[in-house]
């Protein structure tokens, strides 16, 4: 850091929102071009200039916060930062691409390359430090990884010398008739696409219906290359995973110690030798960094802090200040229904309490239980039949009386809570569910939005499992882990994006995909190469890189890695055989590398979630709370 | 137990290896009854009276057993033991359907269920402790899971909802022409088996060319249910793993202290109001205890004990002594070469010790990984040239050379150590591929089995891995964990085995394999039913139930998950619909339960191995061997 006040002002504006908001804005509009980009989705095709202008703006923008960074960052603290360093990089390398494809094509489709290198930007700029943290974490995975990566492919290359030896000159054909492992490179494909197990039986039949003891050879392979390396991979992963967050959060405790050190040090006060923080000052402090705090909460959190009522804390007890603040307390305390406010005496009346009595048993909430799931059967069964379209009407009406009962005894504002994410479920459901057969009922227009609509009424069910205290901790773990479960899926976007595009780049227009197919060519997908293929048979002919809906579509059915070879071999088939090389580093990359984090993250946070036992600082405020 | 004299006497009888062994035997040829009985494997049926013979002997051996176990144990622990229990139950229930099966048949084939029971046997006699282990786990875990699993069951009944509400009016088809979830069980199935990948692009692919937006649902599904459900699965399941093996290390490890604390008892001596152990009784007791235990290594573990000299030690010392057994200390002392004490001259002499510094040298080492690598490169090319024929002779000559070379230089005791297993591997390969060599040179004649050994010479380029660290670890990591991952495979057999004869009751003759079908039916599989199916596309045909081979394959493949749709379908199309259950528990027992547990297996074996610091113990010793 500089810390001349010109600079100090220049970090304010730098953090301050109204630079930062534009700056998301144009990381989005950047990558939001390859909708609109030359492959663009149908109908939405802009011209070049306008595509280039824009991408031109983003540039600028990208280049003007880098140098806005560069104004209160020493010159060699800024040189030395990795990622100032690839944003310059990328920002001349775009530049360079853009003009080289404006002087040489005037417009005409071409290569971009640098569009691969979009996502540069979303990781490198330090808005996104989450996604960053997640990409260090691939980096030092790799280095664990790659000692058991090679032996993996050690393991598949020596197989498929057995293989080629074992089934070569048997003169075997698949059942498409195309020969079998006929040479070294197709018996090392056929092989590494039987560790994603995508071709499963088929690989074995030929051997397998010729002699039973062949099937031995792919037990044997499929134990070793499918069950132990890919558990072997997820093992590296996952142990690697644990130790660099033990070591991240040792670095961050320990860096958040030193700056509470810091802070005391400036705002104690002596007293008989020892320095000491009074309470004043303490409240003072508090108030300042959470101004939204209630007086009650506030002193709570004191009372928890001066154990000893001695009106002042150590240096210790005040560290543990950071996390203190970080513990929600949830503030209830009994409001008066707004009804009892308005007629006190209709509300408290006996019929009146009845009811409420009768809504907050237990039997209520089965009972809706009951009706939900006979709702569900009616669904299920069928939706022509004029009773059950009158059904509905009964069980729409039957929610809105139970929410409504709810909204009589609870009292509103604490029934809406944010914290409380059923009843909010609940009555956006059933609010929509209304508006929805008010409009089919009121006309006989519907549409297929309204028909999703509909259904959404299905996800009510959920409620049910709400019920069971272990099912619920597996929900509630759900909801606690899904904003670090965004960053893992914008890591994987990330890398989707960037093979999105290079797919675009290598195979625009070799399967096109017709709905109403006339031709016979149009049949085969619009390329006479792939005809009698499985690719056409299967009707695959919209899994391609046309544009980035589709191209993202297809990375994704990769992802889930069943039958990628069948759409390997499409573009296989109408480019290249070198076109399976990316497909293969897809599944190295995408699948054992990012699939397997994805899990290790997902492992590790259920095993924290159900053995966590209460933090040492949450018992003491449960404690103070009892008292 | 019962503490008789004849209990005492029964006791050590029922434990000797005289006893012992007959009863595995027993063990094996009841289920290997599974191979000659009825549906047997071709060629090698028996007549039904042998088949019943042995089973019937197979059982009386079992009530033996359980008669001679019950002559020490007392009545009431014999009858509160679970495994005793289950043994006589199975052996009644088998006895009965034997008797039923030849009064009813009189030999004629028929339902035999109680042969679905045998596993029972394997498991439950005292024999197959470990077996046994594995199996508790497995209960233990399935009641983490079970509410996972109802959740899971849950989404996907909603999603079926969903789906069939979304696209069952739609008038869609499969590219293979079957309506698009037309009804809800339809509807269930084909996400159950979305969720495990099989039929990935497939099911979503009428939707999705209908329109983009129809993907979203099925991302929505697999990311839910295949992504985070299976991995919830997986965390639940190894989160039960590691509190197990936590419990049963920490009971065996008190187990073991008080028995060691009962035996110190037994042998202290007083000395100053402390109880301690004099050496002598130490040393007369480790060598009753391990009589073939060196005298140098007994003293040096005496010396780790009695750290500070004293001739005696005290009771946490001595506790330690079972640890201290099991460290495995590598004695080794520089023994004379045999050829130097044949003849000294020759072997000191200075073109002896030149060679012998040569093959000591790490390039000699290079030299011959060059050697195999270049090999496994001729192996690839094509063996069809006379050149690369001779070049084979080559190699083997050079491969005999180097073992020659090393006996030479080192002493072949300490070559040939169990430990070596590298050493191992080199010299029987090359035994095996010279005795190849020799049969076929030296006569025309040439077998597959011959070839099979022949291929084994390729493997020899794992020695490549051996001069790498970090792979060595996971080699040796893989070797460390065999014994463990034999009993997960036997218990995944165990599982094999019933479901194996369960489906050849279920499913017996529907298909059958015809190695050149000739006739029309031939070519369906022999089932008329299967016209055009996709089973018989495949070539499937030789996956059926018709014997326990056959159909252990077929489970294999079932395991490996993929096209098992349609493997179930040929037998869905040739019984009834409701054969998908079959088909469907299979795999939620043993994909989603075993394997997760198999995986959690390798998952905490790496991690331990990864993080291993060595213990105390071991340590202290090595700091011994040091002074």
């Amino acid at each position: 850091f500089q810390t001349g006040e010109n600079a100090i002002w220049c970090y304010h504006f730098y953090t301050k929102w109204v630079t930062k908001f534009p700056m998301y804005l144009f990381l989005v509009l950047d990558m939001a071009l390859a909708l609109v980009e030359s492959p663009a989705i149908p109908g939405m095709e802009w011209p070049f200039w306008a595509s280039m202008l824009v991408e031109f703006l983003c540039l600028v923008a990208f280049a003007g916060r880098l140098v806005h960074l560069s104004m209160f960052t020493e010159r060699r603290m800024f040189w030395r930062d990795g990622k100032n360093i690839c944003v310059v990089v990328a920002i001349i390398v775009t530049a360079i691409d853009m003009v080289v494809y404006l002087v040489l094509t005037e417009g005409h489709w071409n290569i971009r390359w640098s569009r691969v290198l979009r996502p540069v930007f979303a990781i490198n700029f330090s808005e996104s430090r989450q996604l960053r943290r997640a990409f260090c974490n691939i980096r030092r995975t790799l280095l664990g990884i790659i000692s058991v990566f090679i032996l993996f492919l050690f393991s598949i290359a020596t197989f498929s010398l057995l293989a080629l030896k074992l089934f070569g000159n048997q003169h075997l054909t698949t059942y498409h008739g195309s020969p079998y492992f006929d040479n070294y490179l197709n018996a090392l494909f056929d092989l590494y696409v039987l560790v994603t197990t995508a071709n499963s039986p088929d690989v074995m039949m030929p051997a397998y219906n010729k002699s039973s003891w062949y099937s031995l050879f792919f037990i044997v392979y499929i134990v070793v290359n499918t069950y132990l390396f890919m558990s072997i991979f997820l093992a590296v992963v996952y142990n690697g995973y644990r130790k660099h967050l033990k070591n991240e959060v040792r670095t961050s405790v320990f860096n958040k110690r030193r700056s509470m050190g810091c802070a005391f040090h400036a705002l104690c006060e002596p007293l008989n030798e020892d320095m000491v923080m009074s309470q004043s000052t303490w409240l003072k402090l508090v108030s300042v960094v959470a101004p939204t705090m209630s007086e009650g909460h506030r002193m709570l959190l004191w009372q928890v802090s001066d154990e000893e009522h001695q009106g002042y804390i150590g240096k210790r007890v005040f560290t543990r200040l950071a996390d203190l603040l970080n513990i929600e307390v949830v503030e209830q305390w009994r409001r008066p229904h707004p009804l009892e406010q308005c007629a006190p005496r209709a509300y408290n009346s006996r019929l009146s309490c009845l009811v409420r009595q009768a809504v907050r048993h237990r039997f209520f909430r089965y009972v809706f239980d009951v009706v939900i799931f006979v709702n569900a059967i009616f669904i299920a069964i069928d939706d022509t039949v004029m009773a059950i379209q009158k059904a509905e009407w009964v069980f729409l009406v039957l929610y809105l009386i139970e929410i409504l009962l709810k909204l009589y005894t609870y009292e509103p504002r604490t029934f809406f809570l944010l914290s409380k994410f059923w009843n909010w479920f609940d009555t956006i459901i059933v609010v929509i569910a209304l508006i929805y057969a008010i409009v089919v009922h009121s006309s006989s227009y519907s549409t297929e939005v309204l028909d999703f609509l509909f259904i959404l009424r299905v996800l009510r069910l959920l409620r049910i499992v709400d019920n069971f205290y272990r099912l619920r901790i597996v929900i509630q773990t759900l909801i606690n882990i899904a904003p670090t479960m965004a960053t893992h899926a914008a890591l994987i976007m990330v890398f989707y994006y960037s093979f999105a595009i290079l797919g675009m780049e290598l195979f625009y227009g070799k399967v096109q995909f017709f709905p109403t197919p006339s031709t016979p060519e149009e049949h085969m997908c619009g390329n006479p190469l792939l005809v009698g293929s499985e690719f056409v048979q299967r009707q695959y002919c919209k899994n391609n890189f046309n544009n980035i809906v589709s191209a993202s579509v297809l990375l994704i059915q990769l992802t889930v890695v069943n039958q990628w070879h069948v759409l390997a071999s499409g573009f296989v088939i109408t480019s290249d055989i070198s076109a399976r090389l990316y497909f293969i580093v897809f599944h190295m990359i995408v699948v054992i590398l990012l699939i397997n984090i994805f899990i290790a993250f997902v492992l590790e946070a259920f095993i924290l979630e159900y053995t966590l036992d209460r933090g040492k600082t949450e018992s003491a405020i449960e404690r103070k709370i009892q008292e």
